[in-house]
């Protein structure tokens, strides 16, 4: 007898929506987009030991690997709708199921999004999750729109996530608040959706500033100045280290799934307004230009040399 | 600079469909459903070792992670549409993943589908398919409409693909026909969409027949009786075993991605000439009967114990 993970999952991830004509329980689930929507999917794997440490609790890993999608979704200014899991596993631990199954549940259900597939399948520990939503035609921001001369946001605050990496490598312990960052990302669907038909471009930082919008400076064909003395980052890391250190993580550290974007610079006041009333932190860190570079500056202007520019995944 | 292992996959996989509105290269694909049409949505994880033998060629691993997914969509009698892939391997390997990513194009432009989002990470080698497709509004096949009296058919030959495995395991050859069933299934999507309306239930033979039709008969809450001396082997699996041994693979055998379905008995001739047309074989192997078991039953009607029921992830 088949020892029927899905199962346990089905029975946490307790979402119901109308639109899921066939959920769980056959070959395949029967989904209904309504008229005037786009289908938006995005697909994204968490490797145990390369996404997240070993032994995260499998509560943090069952959110986080729902949040990075979500986060996806987010950055394309898309509603989160439906979400199908993947799940590989050494054994079958349904204590691990149970309490995975439940933290994927807690951010489904913050967000309405209902599990409608699933494959549990024998192997080293790791997850992948595609997540869809709806986005009215046309509507959808992309990393395309931005022009020289837009202003360049960032959400909440910046390298939370790296700093708790850090903290970990080189102390072996958890700072609590930094580690939060890390384990439970927060998917910015609110404020993804809040500028719609405001921001010209948009991105989710999870592989740090610089990459991410070096990404969307690519798309636009357009480069990117940032004042790095602008860059937001909270108290708790910069209660853990020095003001260079916390530009460094802010500007290359990934995981963090804040939004980068871009709008005109005229809709500074209204931007920040708006995210406030939603309860998302709003920067203004720097401008799009004319070229192809990102480039970082100091006060006085002048360009800073960055290490790393982020997490790369194969990177030599 | 991040080797971009995602854009050598986009460049082998060149369907390009108008309902792709955004593909590959920002946060999420944004992908236009036709009115009247249901998505149909599945996921399935192949990893390496537990869904394919180690050392198998990738263009196969590719083929293989596209089409066990395909085959849930012809189980639904879903036309396919798009697919999202996470491939997870060691190393960045651009000789191995150009070859996955020739098998996977061959069998997606086989199909018309497009790849609309994609993910790299490190880790162990796995991959997950997700894949996307359309049916019309209520034309779904399920696992649930199967009828008592109803017959019970079963497309092309059972066993080829686990036969292969035993070949390898007791001899560690490949036999050349037994092994092509193992590495590159072919779903059955054109015989999926010609049972329409012809149908009363259907799955796809993943697991086994036994377990497979025991989702049938758990859906429908109903049960069955399987004539062994009717199922359909295949010319090279009957010249590799006895004929018991042949009997035991097409009934707990895995991985051969035949579609088993139900339909009222009256239909056997059209839907044998039906399938035919198509270039797909289909056999009546018994009948649905009242009760929840399924059973094997041989030429005097006496039960077969069956030692083995099919593929099972996580069996004790």
């Amino acid at each position: 007898m088949e020892f029927d993970l899905i199962e346990v999952i089905r029975a946490r991830v307790d979402v119901a929506r109308g639109d899921v004509a066939l959920g769980i329980g056959d070959d395949a689930a029967l989904l209904n987009v309504p008229a005037g929507q786009q289908l938006v999917a995005c697909t994204d794997t968490l490797v145990a030991g390369v996404h997240f440490p070993v032994g995260t609790a499998p509560e943090d890993i069952g959110w986080k690997a729902l949040a990075v999608n979500l986060s996806d979704l987010a950055a394309m200014s898309a509603q989160p709708v439906w979400a199908l899991l993947a799940l590989t596993l050494p054994d079958a631990d349904a204590a691990f199921v149970e309490c995975f199954a439940e933290g994927f549940a807690e951010l489904a259900r913050a967000h309405g999004v209902a599990l409608a597939g699933g494959d549990t399948t024998q192997g080293p520990l790791a997850v992948t999750v595609t997540a869809l939503g709806f986005v009215p035609h046309g509507l959808a921001l992309t990393r395309g729109g931005a022009r020289v001369g837009d202003a360049l946001f960032v959400t909440g605050t910046l390298g939370d996530a790296a700093g708790a990496l850090r903290v970990l490598r080189e102390s072996g312990e958890n700072g609590v608040e930094l580690r939060a960052r890390l384990d439970r990302p927060e998917p910015r669907i609110a404020a993804g959706l809040a500028l719609r038909g405001i921001a010209s471009a948009c991105i989710d930082v999870s592989d740090g500033l610089l990459a991410d919008l070096g990404h969307i400076c690519a798309s636009s064909k357009v480069g990117a100045e940032i004042e790095v003395d602008a860059l937001p980052v909270s108290p708790a890391l910069a209660a853990s280290f020095d003001a260079k250190t916390c530009r460094d993580l802010a500007l290359s550290g990934g995981d963090d799934y804040e939004l980068c974007f871009t709008a005109p610079s005229a809709r500074e006041k209204e931007i920040v307004e708006t995210l406030a009333r939603i309860g998302c932190g709003a920067t203004r860190i720097g401008r799009i230009v004319a070229g192809s570079r990102v480039r970082a500056l100091d006060a006085s202007g002048s360009e800073i040399e960055i290490a790393r520019a982020g997490w790369e995944h194969f990177s030599p």
